[in-house]
């Protein structure tokens, strides 16, 4: 079968997800689109403020340790939309994976199946979603499998996505939000990306209306946002699915009021890794902020700068129900494929696990705001 | 004509402002008196605290932004002195801009005509104000023109130039009131920068009479500071032209208070690009104190570190009304020319509007505080 | 005899405890094994946040000296355990001290003895305890002789283990119980750390059970933390040693009352030297907290960063009875084995002293939170 | 005469006092004993935090300035132990002059006198007192000129000090409180600092007493504090001499407030350039905290990172009633002898000039709290 993993050997001294970063770039750089994929990949808005501050907000939380417990039969076990998962980590959406690996997003499927880890499958991805879909259903202990899109003003061609992603056995919608317009990606535009030959989101057929403006229009704020999703988009999708239906990208508590209003079921806190807004509020600032308004039954997941089990520990402490991994997992895949991603997982739960036994959680039902040191 | 544009080629890769300033660095340089000219363009006062702080602050204020809102239609105009402008984008005024282009502010006009930015002309300028003024005039899109003026202790003198002003067709006058004397630009000093051969303030004839000292006595107190310009040089300009006066430098509130009391239009929040006085403030501190002194109504400019389309929303969700490049235009018509500069527009504009989107503004109307992230 | 202490010559320019880091470096690296040795001294737990944050938190207090006080016949003794001490030096339990020198343990011991310094033997000495404790016994004025020791889950091991701590004159336990796991020690493990040959702790007799999982258990929660330490551990260490037991790396001040409530004599204030959770607060903030709520009659001590007199006597006066040197004595060992421990001791004692002076402490009563500047 | 001052050449370029440390470096390192004493001027103690902290403290003060005010006739002068002086500036007393330049104190003396500039001359001078004196008095508009001492425990050694202080014309005496024993300075200690032959405190007659200890006392406690001065000394020297006396090193208010009981005329707030305890908090610090606590009456001088004439104004604005410069000026000594230490001066005074032009303020009666921004 084309779609067995391929396993290759794992570069020697990973024991980090930083290490898989640096083992990647040597790998990426070989390929002819290498340079700017690694531009396009790595890269944020603009200055790469909110990039940096993101990282930085975890790194700036302490925690402050119980000793003694007894933690016999401890685990990092979840629930979500009615799922008990293994752990709490989901692979974000990420498009046009094959630009890191030839396996792409089937590569990093087969890794998240063995890991138990849930996958958020990129609208823009350069894997047919079924293909990716049956390697998730082939592992029992798989974890959640999941369709992020943007909308496309063009009702027909959504209704259709949408049958193909649930009939493909997909359990829950992803709407982005905070990308109506693309951000001005600086280092990415610097090195000249465009995608190569062969690359491309085989799941989106059909074609873009080009934009048709009058003189003195402007491209943006009379092309391009009219066809963006509004609140009214979001009720659509809610009428014409059954799957749950996730927003990513809300940061004001209005905003995140009304999703659940509109029967949205959960919001994943994120400013899309700083690559759109420069300037944003790092994650692990927005995270608590959202969780104290509202309350705790709304679901919410972070993204953002996660690199540590200690802080995957720290964003449930905040307030998550799970944790999406992005650009590191994109780098495991670089770095050595699908053992690659697979390893990356593991140590990343291995990381959860110490940090949480050093700190003396049972179960991550023990990591409330207690657990953060305040100065 | 000899005031047509020269049409250059832009450089290669310039995808923000800091691009230009990199090419320009080397077109100056190739100057006879390039690296002393980059020092005094360049340089603040002393040890550069204010002109970093500047930048630092921009950078330090987060976005909160909305989503899912309907933005068809958006646009970034502004009202300023009864005038409807396409976007709030002003040139700041600064001295001798042949230094850094042959076509010096004739080339700045064209491009300021062409993208409908604002141009405020300085009295130190290098080309005749009727020159400018003709090129401005003859584009109908054009933003306002405004003439930037030092007072000097000659009423003769002054009125001279103000009717020469009236006369040109400029519609505003700004007095800048923060550098009574010259602050201790170190940078500029060591490189040793004075004005070459033929390039010279062609708007101010007259002669400067020469300090009379008795022994014992101040340069600075005894003669120089008797010629500045006090309150009550403000109410003769007032008196004496019919055009609108804004006041440049303005940083406490009580100036502010008296200012408006005078009669005066509007003041620029500046603490002079970091060139005087260092140890200032930042404006993007200034600005928010004074707009919540003074109230909604009073028109505040703001300049100093404005850098990215983000900055210029941050201003105007802090209160301001416009806003005022310095430096970025002048590495743009060193780096090109009309074009350049008209390059460098374009692109501060898109940012803003991308901004705005992703922000979820439709006006900048919608950019007020509850814009900025509090901590 | 074997065990009298080797006389090296000391490098010459040491005059603080870094002088003694850069010239241990060069000694170690020499050695077969140096390199992977000198990441496991000097490394911290993943990205070494709390090693870093440990220094620079005694780096951020200032001290508010007094002056003009008479201070003839002071001096920097303190009580700890009943007994009186020269001052409040103790060496930090640190494995496997031949790894750094020949001599290990029994230099530091020559050392600690001669400067009256109390010493914790670590667990896991490559020494055997009956020969430090005769070298410490040989010398009338040396300071006080503990044994620290990780729980093992076979009370038949500890309880052996307990009595010969006990006949070799051990004066006290040190419990150390914020390390039920290892700590993600990245730097060690890329340096691909592990004990050479002949080097082992020899004190630890006995065989480790090897873990018995069945598939799909966590080696971490199903394996290793069901033999950790929980209070009733610590309750049957009180029942079965007649020695005073401290905890060591108890954070939360829930914790350190009920440790108090168990009997226990004094608590460490830790967090490990940085080594095992990454993120723990620095221990110059725990410190105050901790005192702050158990008031001043609780025996705390505390390690973590202290590098200079300064650093002690700003501890002196967040609240500790005394203060533990870890790295830098190995340090020193390194540099020139039991001289160079000797000589680092009384460097630091001087340092002290000098800050004594210099902040108008006639003795350590004197350092409490009042010679603390407060912004 | 031999003590006319010599005239150098100025080194091209010196535009602030930066300028003078880099031409100073230059000559210094050419003397034999230069790297060491170049290692004595700068260095601080241990980490050199306060070194460090002073100079920042200054340049994190943020000036908020009036304009369009009338200047004329504006001036700097200040009134200082009922004399009026042109300017706020002392010079700090600094011991071995001729280490970095022939002419030594000498030439300092001579800069002092042209310039107006007070001069603090150190007990450790390396010229005789009645030489600098007689420089002072041969120019009228000379600032005032002290004398520093430390406390020795021999009264009629001390007896004969302050009539020899007097009768050459001293004007005040200034007692160093906060050095009773040496700080540990490293970077001194390291380059092996030591008194070149024939450069040594030539006014310092008589012979120290060896310390005379008992074994196990402290060379410390037991040797030199009980030498020291304490209150008692204070007071005696108040009854000793006629001179006004000041206190250099008081950092907290109780000493303050005691000092000024004793009939201590001012203090001079100052950590010993750093140099004494390392952590002790920057002087801009402690400044308006002292001033707050003794009210607008007591005279506080104050030094330790001044380098800008903006510092100047910052440090009038927290309170100072004038302010003292150290290394800079022996820096400029170093650089170009007297000529270099007035060019330093005057460089200053023109910054502080133009400082207060610039914010404001005709003169320093008008720098107050106002003067600063709070955020």
């Amino acid at each position: 079968m084309s779609d067995a993993p391929r396993i290759e050997a794992l570069p020697a001294g990973l024991v980090n997800l930083a290490d898989f970063e640096a083992a990647a770039q040597a790998r990426v750089s070989a390929k002819p689109w290498g340079e700017a994929a690694w531009a396009y990949l790595n890269g944020g808005a603009a200055d790469e403020i909110t990039l940096r501050a993101n990282r930085q907000a975890w790194d700036d939380l302490r925690l402050l340790p119980r000793v003694l417990r007894r933690l016999d039969g401890g685990h990092c076990r979840v629930r979500l939309l009615g799922r008990e998962l293994q752990h709490p980590l989901l692979l974000a959406p990420i498009a046009y994976q094959k630009l890191f690996h030839d396996d792409g997003e089937l590569a990093v499927a087969h890794a998240a199946a063995a890991q138990s880890a849930g996958l958020i499958l990129s609208a823009q991805a350069s894997v047919e979603m079924e293909r990716v879909a049956a390697v998730m259903r082939s592992e029992p202990q798989a974890g959640p499998l999941w369709f992020q899109l943007y909308w496309r003003d063009d009702r027909e061609f959504m209704q259709a996505l949408l049958q193909r992603v649930e009939a493909a056995g997909y359990e829950a919608l992803v709407l982005t939000v905070d990308a109506p317009v693309h951000g001005a990606r600086d280092r990415e535009r610097r090195a000249g990306f465009k995608l190569p030959e062969g690359i491309r989101a085989v799941n989106l057929g059909g074609r873009k209306q080009p934009l048709e403006l009058q003189p003195g229009q402007s491209a943006l704020f009379d092309g391009l946002l009219p066809r963006a999703a509004g609140w009214a988009e979001v009720e659509w999708l809610r009428a014409h699915s059954r799957l749950p239906l996730l927003l990513k990208g809300v940061a004001h508590e209005d905003d995140a009021r009304q999703a659940l209003q509109l029967g949205v079921s959960g919001l994943i806190v994120s400013n899309h890794g700083g690559r759109t807004l420069d300037s944003l509020p790092p994650t692990a600032a927005l995270l608590p902020r959202l969780r104290a308004e509202l309350g705790p039954e709304a679901m919410l997941l972070v993204d953002g700068g996660i690199r540590r089990g200690s802080d995957v520990l720290k964003a449930m402490a905040l307030g998550a129900n799970a944790v999406l991994l992005g650009r590191p997992y994109v780098h495991a895949l670089a770095a050595a494929g699908a053992l690659g991603v697979a390893r990356a997982l593991r140590l990343l739960r291995d990381e959860l696990e110490i940090a949480m036994a050093l700190s003396g959680c049972r179960t991550l039902a023990d990591a409330g705001p207690q657990l953060l040191w305040r100065d």
